[in-house]
C-alpha cells in the first residue's frame, strides 16, 4: 500500500489526540476514582490501541521523542519527521481543548484547581521530588521506552505482531512507577498540549519534558543499537 | 465457511447479552468492591473475549453504533444490519433480566436504589456533569472506539489477529475515563436493556445514548477513511 | 507429537494445582491487599498462563466442567475425560494442602477464621446472596465461559493463537462480577480442593459448585453449537 | 542472525536493570498509591516488555534461576550461562543505584525507612510470615514460573509468539499472591541488587532468595520434562 504523507499526518494527529485525551482525561475526570493504577492503564492502553488502529499507516509514533529517535537511527526521513512532530503537537493541543470542554461541564471543575493532567515537578506536584529526580526519571524511562519500541519492531524480531502489546504496556509500567515524580511525560507533545492551556508552572517546567524525553529517546536508540543489528 | 444469518443473529444476541451481563453486572453486584477500574476491565474484557468467541461468525459487533458505522462504510448489507441491531437489543434486554434475577437474591437489593448499571447524566448521576459534556463524551469516544475497530480490522493491517485485544482494551480505556460522566454507553443496546427495567431518568436520557454513539460511530468511520484506504 | 495419557494426566494435575494455588492463594494471603480485582486477575492469569504452558499437551482443561462439556461435544474420549477429572481433583487437593502449609506460617492465620478460598453462599458468605442467585450465577457464567472456550478454539476460528488470552481473561471478567455472590467456582475441582480441608458450610454447599458448573458447561456447549459449525 | 555473547551480555544486563528498576521502583516510589496490585503489574509487565525487546537476542532470562534451569535442561552452554548470570547481577545492582538516586530527590526519603524494594521475611517484613513459609513460597512459585517458561517456549508449542505475554503475566500473578510473604523474589538478581544497598536484614535473608529460586527453578524444569518432550 502506498501511503501519502497527508495520511500519515492525519494518523499521527489523531493518534496523539487519543493518547492525550485518554491519558490526561483519566487523570482529570476519573483520577480520584481509578487511582494512579487506572491512569497508568489509560495511558498504556491508548498507545496499545493506537498501534493497531494507525500503526500500518504511520508507524504510530504519536510522540516527538520517538520520531526523533527514529530519525537518529535512520528509520524515517527528515521531512516526514518534521511533519510527524507538527501533527503530534497539534493533536495534543486539540485533545487538551476537547478535555477542557468536557471537564467544564462539571460545576465543581476549574482549570486552576483541577488542571488538565499537565506534567510538573517540585512543590507544585504530587510527592515533591526535585528537578534532578524529574530529569533522571524522564531520561532513563524514555530510554527504556525506546528500547522496547526499537527492539519489539526490530527486523530481527519474529514476533512483530505483538509489538503493540509490548509497547503499550511498557507505557503502563512506566506510569505505575513515575506518576508521583513528574506525572510522567516521556513525550513532549503530551506535555505541551495541557501546558498551553494551564500555563504557570506547567509552562515553566515544560523544558524538562522536552529535553528529558528527547535525550532519553536518543539514548534508548543507542542502547538498542549496542545489542541488536537490525 | 458459509454462515447463515440465523447463526449471525444468535451470535450477536449472545455476545450483546454477555457484554451487558458482565459490564452492568460488575457495576451492580461488585461495583463497591472492584471500583471503576474493575468495571472498566469488565466491560472491555467482555468485548475482547466475545471477539474471539463469535467474531468468526458475525464479526462481533454487539453494538448498534458499530453496525451502523459498518453499514455506512459499506461493510455490511442493510438486511444483515437490521437483523444485527434487533439481536443486539434483544440480547441486552435478556441480560438486564438475568441480572435483575441474580441481584434480587440479595436482601439489600432494590431496583430503585441499586439500579441495573443504567447510563445517566446530570444530577441523577455520578459526578453531575451536564448534558453537553455527556453528549461530547459519547460522540468523541464512540468515534475513537470506531477508529480502533475500523483500523484494527482494516485489510491493510497485517496484525488482524490482535484486533480483538485492541478493540476490547479500547473499551476499557474509554470506561476508565468516562464512567464519572455518563457511566459510558458508546453502545445504544447496552443503554436500552437496563433502561427498560429501570425507567424514569434512564428512559428520559436514553436519547443521549442513542444519538451520541450513532453520530460518534459515523464520525469514527469517516476519520478512518481519511487516513486508511481499505 | 504423540502425547501419552500419562503426560496429559500430569499436565492436568499440575495445571489445576496452579489454578487453585494462585487463585485461592491470592484470596487467602493477599486478599486484603489486592481486593477483589486482584483476586480476579489472579484466577484469570492462572488459566491464561497454563494454556500456554500445558495447552499443547492436554488442551488445558484444568476444570471438570470443561472436560464434561468437551465430552458432550465429542472432543474428548470417555477414557481420557475420566483421567482428566481425577487429575484435576487431585491437583486441586494438592494445591489446597500447599496453600495451608504456606498460610500457616503466619501467626495470625487459622483455618477456621481465614479459610482456604473456599466457595460458599448465603449468610456464611460475602454479600449474603441466596442459593437461587448462586445457582443462576454458576450456571449462566459457566455457560459463558464454555462459549468462549468452544468459540475461541473452534476449527473455524483463524485466531487460535489468541485463545488462551481470551479464555484466561474471560475467567477474570467472570470473577470481577461474581465474587460477592459465591466467590466464583465455575469449576468443581477448584471448589472441592479447599472444601475438603475447610469442611462445614463449604462441604454442605459443595453440590452447588458441582451441579451449577456442570449444567452451565453443557449449556455453553449447546449454545456454541447453535451458532458455530466446527 | 548471528548474535555475539557481548550482545547477549548487554541485553541481559539491560533487561535485568529494567526489571529491577520498574519492579522495585513501583514499590519504593509509587507503592502507597498503586498498592500491591500495581506493583504486581509493574514486575510482570517489565518481563513481558523485555521478552519482546531483547528476547530475540538473548532469550530474555534476566534471572539467574531461569539461566540455571536452562543450563540443567541443556538449553544453554555453561560459558554463556556464566556470562548471563554476571550480567544479570550487575544489571540489578545498577538498577538499585539509579533507583536510589531518583528516590533521594524526595525530601522525605531515607534508605533506612523506605528501602529499595528489597525482599525479606519474618518480623522485618509485611505480614510476618516465618522462614518456612518464605522458602516454600519461593521454591513452589519459582517452579510454577519455570514451568510456564519451559512450556510456553517449548518446540512442541505452536503459539511461541504469545510466550512473552504468558511469562510476563505469570510473574504478575505470582506477585499478586506472594508480596505479603517475602515481597516475591523468584529471581536471585532482583534480590541481590537492592540488598547490597540496604544491608542488614536484607543481606541476612539473601540466602533464602538465592536457594529458593534456584531450587524451585530446577524443580520447574523437571516437572516440565515430565509432561513435555521438547
Amino acid at each position: 500500500m502506498n501511503v501519502s504523507l497527508t495520511q500519515k499526518f492525519i494518523a499521527e494527529f489523531f493518534g496523539t489526540l487519543v493518547l492525550v485525551l485518554i491519558g490526561c482525561g483519566s487523570a482529570v475526570i476519573a483520577g480520584s476514582h481509578v487511582g494512579l493504577l487506572g491512569i497508568s492503564f489509560a495511558f498504556g492502553l491508548s498507545v496499545l490501541t493506537m498501534v493497531y488502529a494507525i500503526g500500518h499507516i504511520s508507524g504510530c509514533h504519536i510522540n516527538p521523542a520517538i520520531t526523533i529517535s527514529m530519525l537518529a537511527t535512520g528509520k524515517i526521513s527528515g521531512k516526514d519527521a518534521g511533519a510527524y512532530i507538527v501533527a503530534q503537537i497539534l493533536g495534543a493541543i486539540a485533545a487538551a481543548g476537547i478535555l477542557y470542554c468536557m471537564a467544564s461541564g462539571r460545576a465543581e471543575y476549574t482549570l486552576a484547581a483541577n488542571g488538565l493532567g499537565q506534567n510538573g515537578i517540585g512543590d507544585a506536584y504530587q510527592d515533591h521530588y526535585n528537578v534532578t529526580s524529574g530529569l533522571i526519571f524522564e531520561i532513563v524511562f524514555t530510554a527504556i521506552f525506546l528500547v522496547v519500541i526499537h527492539g519489539a519492531t526490530s527486523k530481527n524480531n519474529g514476533n512483530g505482531a505483538l509489538a503493540g502489546v509490548a509497547i503499550g504496556l511498557s507505557l503502563t509500567m512506566i506510569h505505575i512507577v513515575g506518576i508521583p515524580i513528574t506525572g510522567v511525560s516521556v513525550n513532549p507533545a503530551r506535555s505541551i498540549g495541557p501546558a498551553l492551556f494551564v500555563g504557570g508552572d506547567a509552562l515553566a517546567h515544560l523544558w524538562i519534558f522536552i529535553v528529558g524525553p528527547v535525550v532519553g529517546g536518543l539514548i534508548g536508540g543507542f542502547i538498542w543499537k549496542l545489542y541488536d543489528k537490525a
